[in-house]
């Protein structure tokens, strides 16, 4: 690295090669940010050249003496803790090292999910005290707000302690990031009675209702759009496969409406009028505008995108990690973990 | 009982007390169906002298001497092995026991989810050779069909050999009733991968991977509307979580229609015209028409139905519990158990 990061001022650093349209929409979206908001430095961390041409063609003003080359990149389809310990020269490897070594304050990648995962948790290390950090997902709710459901699948196969973590951890993220005062938690369970469930949901609501969160209790699939809580904590087994099958509902409903569209000109005809309306609707449900998914428990801010991810969602990604910079997150975390284990 | 069943004819017993509407929508359904496809013998459980009531307030034709008297009503919010030991002359208990003594063939209700699980099991007993039944559930996918998913909350806590069962039982479902020639299995998981999920998962898969079933691997949470397999296996705490969740999006459309549509006449004009085309081009998501969930694996025929089933709702249920004796379906599990046993 030659480049001498102002650690007077907040630095992001971008996976160049993260996504499924790397490295034009990590540059494009990550250099617009930038220019929207000059009050970072941004390191793009990936292949040089590549990111030089990206940043030619589309005639975009960044200082290339900041960029942080990279030789290997890992793709969608490796094995995430085979890929970091293979792959030291990647992309998400080397990002989130830059945080581990103070040259950077946050990583932001629309890479590998588990391998951003990973490497955050061994590059970032843990904040003391967290034994499982947690990826947490906001839904569109019917209140016109958010539900965040964690954890989305940082890991799989969790403990009643690691639920009860992410509810401390999600919880600091909806008061600081969100401005949600005194969020609402809720076990995601099949029935709102207490005695429902199994080994780990029993064990999570006994810890959740000890604790001095705003514990409202079970709540069911169906209050996640309902808005019932505004936090909802589940194993990340869970959590992944809503996550999943909440991102498939407006592919499921163009898919529908095209095949009533094909019916006829008279249901083409009406089906155009359904597209707008719908859209401008379900604007909350755009994962675009929503930042990305924070991994909640790290020794700094790691943020994982979608792999399709747009130069707008990289774009509000890198200004979500300024702003949790610029309210001090990871420090309020660590606060909320330390005075938890001190009760 | 007083009545001499034909058994000669299929007999279905219909839980009158049973859903949020009874006997009010119970009664209009059944009868209904009665009416439609006389080609079985309709018995109502639960207190006769508010069916009468009903049928005489609706004007319906029916022998009131078939209808099997009970006093007691398991609710909603009843515990469901408790209700079903406590009350043990609701119409819960009574209808399934109207199949365990042979005197119906199937018995239809949209009460208590739990106890109908419950009272079937300990009614009907289990066909030998499964020791779990599971709840199987259709849901809609872009292919014009349905993608069913089992086990959708019979039971939490599943063991790999009972996701096998589920897969066995739920194959021939898809075979007998829904005309699925040789469906598609998949395995509800995080990842594509075979390395992917934990215990439970890596076991079912490995066990669904030997069976002569048409098992394509694991599918994701976004499978499920793709319709990437024609059946779903999971384990009843996921699968309920995400039926419930699944039933909440048509709910969560129309409210985040409604806010569009309040925010200027503009848009209610615009909102009025999505409607129609939107409700047209979901229909396959219309519960209603479903004809309930099948609890498969008791030895009898036993269908359960959404709390909120509107007359159609149980009209349909009746109708495919008809269609189910008719097929043999029961018969039809055991043959398949036995042959997978026999392995």
């Amino acid at each position: 690295m030659n480049q001498k990061p102002d650690n007077s001022k907040c630095v992001i650093a971008v996976d160049a090669m993260g996504g499924d349209y790397a490295p034009c929409n990590a540059v494009l979206g990550s250099v617009q940010a930038f220019h929207e908001n000059q009050d970072f430095q941004l390191i793009l961390v990936g292949r040089k050249e590549n990111i030089i041409s990206e940043l030619k063609e589309n005639n975009l003003d960044y200082d290339t003496d900041l960029i942080v080359h990279t030789d290997e990149v890992i793709d969608m389809h490796d094995h995430p803790t085979e890929a970091i310990k293979k792959k030291k020269n990647s992309s998400i490897v080397v990002g989130a090292n830059l945080v581990k070594e103070n040259k950077a304050h946050a990583f932001v990648s629309a890479g590998n999910t588990g391998a951003m995962t990973v490497s955050s948790i061994f590059g970032m290390g843990r904040i003391k005290g967290v034994s499982r950090p947690t990826l947490t997902a906001p839904l569109p709710n019917e209140k016109n707000g958010f539900t965040f459901v964690a954890d989305v699948g940082a890991f799989v196969d969790s403990r009643p302690e690691h639920l009860l973590e992410f509810a401390i951890l999600s919880s600091i993220l909806l008061k600081e990031i969100h401005n949600i005062k005194n969020p609402k938690i809720g076990l995601l369970n099949v029935g709102e009675e207490e005695s429902k469930g199994y080994k780990l949901t029993l064990g999570a609501g006994k810890l959740l209702k000890e604790s001095n969160l705003n514990f409202i209790g079970n709540v069911e699939g169906k209050d996640i759009f309902k808005g019932t809580a505004d936090l909802v904590i589940c194993d990340g087994f869970i959590g992944n496969i809503i996550l999943k099958f909440a991102e498939s509902i407006i592919p499921f409903l163009k898919s529908t409406i095209k095949s009533y569209a094909d019916k006829s000109i008279y249901n083409k005809i009406r089906a155009g009028l359904v597209r707008t309306p719908l859209k401008e609707s379900l604007k909350n449900a755009n994962y675009e505008t929503q930042g990305g998914l924070p991994l909640l428990g790290v020794d700094g801010i790691s943020i994982i995108g979608h792999g399709s991810s747009s130069p707008l969602a990289i774009k509000n990604m890198v200004l979500r990690a300024k702003d949790m910079y610029d309210k001090d997150l990871v420090n309020k975390l660590k606060e909320a973990i330390i005075s938890y284990a001190e009760k």
